[in-house]
């Protein structure tokens, strides 16, 4: 089986994982106080050009977002996010847990607009009960989305200036980022004054596991690691996260084989439409969202692993399709030419 | 200024005021162990006709909302509510600030349906990433809602079963009971086989302040006084909650004094449509929700009070006026004569 | 019988309850945004010469404790409190329950140090690992402590020279607070420089229920109303608090009232100690504990009630007598006569 | 240097390197739903003989210790730890974070006894203010215990007796079960029946990182997966758990790295106390902690890293010396040589 049913089936890239294996003849300290890691935080506040952000290396995705979160906000204060975003769908309730409300916004293919978050931040500016209301205190976005969209770069500058009027900040999750900095026009040099803070996924872009959070905004600095250690996130062989980003990072890895897994997809989607086939959502992104009807659905999954997202008809499917860094131009060129045998 | 803005901007019912100062003379035990509690809760029970129910008060709606829903829910499982609801517009998130999440439900005037939560607990049932999401344990409503209008028997036997099929809890918010009761099918005996929990309101019912939480279903009872305690709700002067319960179940003054307030609002409402006002809502309770001009708002606000709810047009808007168990006739005939002369 | 048990067995000072009554006629506007809270709050600003404090009502002490502390708090940071502190020993978790660990330090009848709180403070300003440990971050002491015991202004000027080198803050519980300024060198007037919170509680105190807290610490007043919100803790008729306190602060009642219950409580101490029963807390409060052998118990619990507190040895119990705001003259007359017949 | 400052300061034993690099070829299904975390889990039921258990695998202690006792207990339900425990002093207040309370027992060298625990749970059941204390409800130990002591099986039965008696939950922390087991007469098929949950500590016996935690009561067992995800603990890639615990518990690995380690540590004891160097714990496992003198401390530490524990006279340290499956018989007989110098 070939799988392009998500972008976290496999276990690293190479490079990674020769840099784990140099390792494991040292010592070192523990809980992130390392070498590997405060020269991983380096590389990354350079490859952002923020010299001044905090760094901090997590696990996984659904503890980065929920410790970040839960670390920015009072208990009145609530999260904005889309409707779609995975702090509100796929992670099991974990920022209510933490005792916050999740406001959310209808989204277009994972997408909100400045002008919904700025409706928000209106109402409870002039709302004659706000004691009765949450305060709407960072807007959550996923970039790219779960849908494989991205925002503009004019569309996260519109988002940083309401959230400036309204005092709020702006949390961008990306744990898929590399490959949605090579769909848009957003840089990574962009990033750290659009967003107070925001995350640099390995887990889906070639890691074992493991995000970066950056931390540009200093309201949001002190004391970060106590906040880590009391969401569980405060992995105790910390170097395995500085060794990994620190591999991802020399010279440009990261962003090359995400942008060589988006070129793949693109390739992929191509051959959807030339078959036909409806594009679900229009993604730039390694994630691409097709309906199929059932015989193509059968023909495909014999070779393939894709993943049902939803019906659209009793006889058509919305399936994702997903490629990474560990897609192969020979795997892609097999499922290309099976879709055109369709 | 005659208030008509809500239904809880009076102290209590004379006999309510008439019990607490012949209490003054008297010490008793605290927290609520005293014999006056232990009295009005058997009223309770008589009342409603269930012997087995547990009874407790507390003070505020709040405070009983969220204190019966955190005793209900372990922390992976969340509220199915209508998006209307007190807990989810209008208690700074209380429920969140316990750990839980609220699903909402699109409502109609205030309610949902059975069908609606039935798509919820399906949708959990059988998705394939159930750890990934929460689990809707506790449905939520209120009776009457938040506009005024109110559910039948059978929409609360239908919503009963879908909760039994899915092994929900019903919870029933009671705020303003009596006037529910004085408007609809479903009666006092009703409610404890249609639901698991549900509270009678004594704030905006003649009471100074206070709700009784009955509790039908064995599993909620356990230590949960030990609940009330921790969310801060357990009065010391206990007995002052027990005297107004039993002030206002003695010879059934609770359901006279809903009901004749409700008499009051039906007359004020068919004052409006005479005068072809829009009915917003079509409330049969003591809420009244109508669409009125500036002119018209210009001309009842010099004498009455009244709560704007939200604007309708630029030169529309639609209010809210409240009867109340302190409302005199003398007060309402003034109002719809003023409606007439619109 | 006669209650010596506690100081909350009966409704409310006359003035209070006449209070009340005279209200009934009116209408006010709800949540504690009436002219009534308005004017009580004044008169506790200038009773206790804090032209600039917030002051907020609320009904009870669990819940004006947990609010406080968890509106004071950042999620890593904890409460310092006396191992027999109210919030720790009687609130069924509370604090922990908004996410709070308390530190417990061994207290002498109830009081602790400055010099313990340095101790803490100094542990984690130079812990190599601080991460993983809590911060220290506020100081809880009752005034007058459960053991009726109160602090010299030597100590609370002390108590706040820490709190200032560690930047902690001091939250003062004053359920009893009339009780103790009448037996310590504090005044009211000390009270806010020495805090940053303090409560002054009117449930023990010759109210129905309620207690006032006085914020003099800017950076924790902006938008307490939510916290008081999302922790039930807001009287829909919240004019029914300010009407309580405005009386009991009309012409010093509060203090007045306060200063006799303790001259009350002397009397009895002094017969006990006259008697030479032994007094196992040098209280100079209205709570007095004595060790009775359970002879004296018998002789006296036919007439009076009182709390058992600890047996001390198979045949002594340390036993409770508390006088209040409600202990007349007579009774304590009568207890009086009744020790010294033992 | 030579590393004894602790047991987590290299990558992993050889044979988990080899086994994640075998499986880097290889695509895998997501979230701890494979065949290696079911292969694992198999290997976790047939080594402690539990054929029933639920076995779940997360990254890290911190996190599995505050899900495990999160998901067990109720809101007003408290943890019994010792004042030593790791819960209590290193987790930043982690599971006070949850919403409990943790009431400590002083402990001698870690260890507390059945008859405190008993104390506690009659206090509790003998109550006549049950409602204002927590319930304690889950009895926290360590095996070993953070001072490198065992409990004995007697001791653990007399435990389980207590808790099977108050209704309580016992839960062992093995984060370095391994060399407990190697240094106890408590077996790994005696646990299952005296807990009723605890955790096979990979990340200090030659794992990456991963604990293993292991559910008996059937109780505990509905919807954990749930419970993991909400506290942020499900690896995207959980095979890479799976497949360290299959290589550790392939013939016994697991134990018998662990095993020798404990040989070591009884080696460099015995140098320490041919020496006369005061033994501070009589610790029969990985961790030792002795008392020296700063030349002493001088003198080692140009060579060795070790940590210090606390000071025990202006002259003398206590610090700990740790062994791991990492150190060999090299770095050991250095070390011995070094003191037997001294």
């Amino acid at each position: 089986m070939i799988r392009f049913n998500n972008d976290y089936n496999r276990a690293a890239h190479p490079a990674v994982l020769k840099a784990l294996e140099d390792s494991a003849v040292d010592s070192f300290a523990g809980y992130g106080t390392d070498e590997l890691c405060e020269k991983a935080a380096d590389e990354v506040r350079a490859a952002f050009s923020c010299p001044d952000a905090a760094v901090h290396f997590l696990v996984g995705g659904t503890q980065v977002n929920v410790t970040a979160i839960a670390a920015a906000l009072r208990p009145y204060q609530s999260a904005i996010s889309p409707d779609t975003g995975h702090i509100h769908v796929h992670e099991t309730g974990a920022v209510e847990h933490t005792g916050h409300k999740i406001l959310t916004v209808p989204s277009q293919d994972g997408k909100i607009t400045a002008e919904q978050v700025a409706q928000l931040g209106e109402a409870y500016r002039t709302s004659p009960i706000r004691e009765h209301i949450t305060q709407p205190k960072l807007v959550y976005i996923s970039f790219p989305t779960e849908y494989g969209t991205v925002y503009t770069l004019r569309e996260l500058t519109e988002m940083r200036a309401v959230c400036d009027k309204y005092g709020m900040y702006l949390f961008i999750d990306g744990a898929r980022l590399g490959y949605g900095l090579a769909a848009s026009d957003v840089t990574a040099k962009d990033l750290p004054r659009l967003a107070d803070m925001f995350t640099m996924g390995g887990t889906k872009c070639g890691a074992l596991f493991g995000e970066a959070l950056v931390i540009t905004n200093a309201a949001l600095k002190p004391d970060f690691r106590s906040y880590i250690k009391q969401n569980g996130g405060m992995l105790a062989k910390g170097w395995l996260l500085g060794l990994q980003f620190d591999a991802l990072l020399r010279d440009g890895l990261y962003f090359d084989i995400c942008r060589r897994a988006v070129k793949l997809a693109m390739d992929i989607r191509a051959a959807f439409a030339a078959k036909g086939v409806p594009i679900f959502v229009d993604s730039p992104t390694n994630q691409q969202f097709v309906v199929l009807d059932h015989s193509q659905i059968e023909a495909l999954e014999s070779k393939y692993t894709f993943e049902p997202d939803h019906a659209v008809s009793p006889q058509h499917m919305c399936v994702r399709f997903c490629t990474s860094w560990a897609t192969t131009d020979q795997e892609a060129a097999a499922l290309i030419a099976d879709i055109a045998a369709l």
